[in-house]
């Protein structure tokens, strides 16, 4: 059997994206963003880096895009702070790394990394957690560092919709992931987010969960986005790997029925993007809108926001 | 179909038991609170208590009871300090509760079942997560409650040996669990833990993760304990689920797939108690011994701790 093609394939966030408060010039700089942090982890995976490596790359530049949220540009939380969690798998060794409740790294996925090559554990949660990256040479920010004038006026609107936050169009939009398989047929995943807008201090979402918003094995690697709780009670990610493992389905398949079946039937919404070891991938959403892009090796990348599908 | 008889399962943790390490009156002393606390789980589901109410109320009194590493008696971190872990849900609706590296709350468990029924979340973490249980009544306590003059020369061995820490008999044993079917025919499963001797501060295991150390649904309750981290990478307990729904295969054979053949895969000992909803029990593990009780109501219960197979 000849080894697939190299592909990556990544998100920033599903959820209602209202085409009517797009302007053109934010969807275009969506559209760019999604598209420049696409070909760079082509490029990696071309030049022959692991699937590892390139989606933790991937996570590392949506983490220091603005625009999405994760790093910089997190979400603020109900004490106006910033809480962020990542995760990061390694399909061949099964290996993960995560971290939770965050507030003062950079960028959580090279903590998720350090964590999963050099802790012995695989989830480490708050102070211990930024103390354990310090320790690897990780670099510790000010919380200000996240701040965005657009986080911001986000989180005052969720203060005054109170109760109603949660349908605050742009609210919670912004959780990145990248999913790769590398030329030597091993599949990886990564996930990093702040959170929800207006979230109480503490809560964690699926995001640093592996199984529920990220995780890789020989079969598959998946990044999940949209309202964490779900995906956790769905253990959404490696339900997945399941349906191909032990029900023969195909990732297709398996992904839509976990965010077109499963997820509605919770009243739960978002979507994920998949890979399988064969170069297959599923980009399935519930929502409006995932922006999303996934690129071959040798072919011409793709981006898009809306239903539009690929 | 006529209903199943409802059953619960409890266990006291996996690990190496020593037979000779282990007194006759120490023995005795774990099977009988085994004993005690899998008869009051019986008595409530006999009086018509849900599962979730089973599951909870059994590992609260595993928690409060200091021979076993959750609530009162949990291990120390290397710090000196207790962090625990614990994780509720409920098969029926599907919703779950956990919270993680708390320190101050007696019962996690009960928080966990707070942040299941009323915070919108699945998952908190350290002080956000201590300050909404204290916002739902639950009481904090300082971290002397915690501390058991058997678990204190445990961490002090542990820190003499370093390294090989992991090779300290008794060291990491004692997670706590239950799983149940209730009259009605849902399942229900928790777990509850301090975590592992000399861990890192931050470091969460796989209790708390929702699939991991604790899952539910319509088909099966399962609950774990063992190397949290291999338990995480293999998403264990959903993992049983995953084969009954889309493999067809029995509990049993599931249980047995998962904790014998996966497990030992990567290097990970450990055993996991699991019901389904026909009322069949599974209590596999690839370790010396693990902690375990169960009862069917109207039966008279089984205790047990080492590999002698029910």
């Amino acid at each position: 059997m000849s080894k697939p093609t190299a592909i990556i394939a990544i998100h920033g966030g599903a959820g209602t994206i209202l085409r009517a408060e797009m302007t053109p010039a934010r969807e275009r700089s969506y559209l760019d963003a999604l598209g420049e942090i696409v070909r760079a982890g082509q490029k990696l995976l071309a030049e022959g880096a692991s699937a590892l490596d390139a989606v933790t790359e991937a996570v590392r530049l949506l983490e220091d895009c603005p625009l999405f949220n994760a790093g910089r540009g997190a979400v603020f939380t109900a004490a106006g702070t910033h809480e962020l969690d990542a995760a990061v798998m390694d399909g061949k060794s099964r290996s993960a790394g995560a971290v939770a409740c965050v507030r003062r790294l950079p960028n959580p996925i090279l903590a998720a990394r350090a964590v999963m090559e050099h802790s012995g554990h695989v989830l480490m949660a708050g102070e211990g957690a930024e103390e354990f990256a310090q320790s690897r040479g990780l670099p510790l920010v000010e919380q200000s560092y996240f701040y965005t004038d657009f986080r911001y006026a986000e989180w005052q609107r969720a203060l005054q919709l109170g109760a109603e936050a949660s349908r605050e169009p742009h609210g919670n939009i912004g959780t990145v992931g990248a999913v790769a398989l590398d030329a030597a047929g091993n599949p990886a995943a990564a996930t990093s987010t702040g959170g929800t807008t207006n979230k109480r201090v503490g809560r964690v979402g699926d995001t640093p969960v592996i199984g529920a918003g990220c995780y890789a094995d020989h079969h598959v690697a998946v990044s999940s986005t949209g309202m964490g709780e779900m995906f956790i009670r769905l253990v959404a990610a490696h339900d997945i790997s399941a349906q191909i493992e032990y029900g023969g389905r195909s990732l297709q398949e398996a992904a839509e029925y976990t965010v077109m079946e499963k997820l509605p039937q919770i009243q739960g919404s978002g979507g994920l993007i998949a890979i399988d070891r064969l170069g297959n991938v599923a980009l399935p959403f519930n929502t409006e809108g995932m922006y999303r892009g996934f690129a071959r090796v040798g072919d011409t990348p793709a981006t898009a926001i809306y239903g539009d599908k690929h």
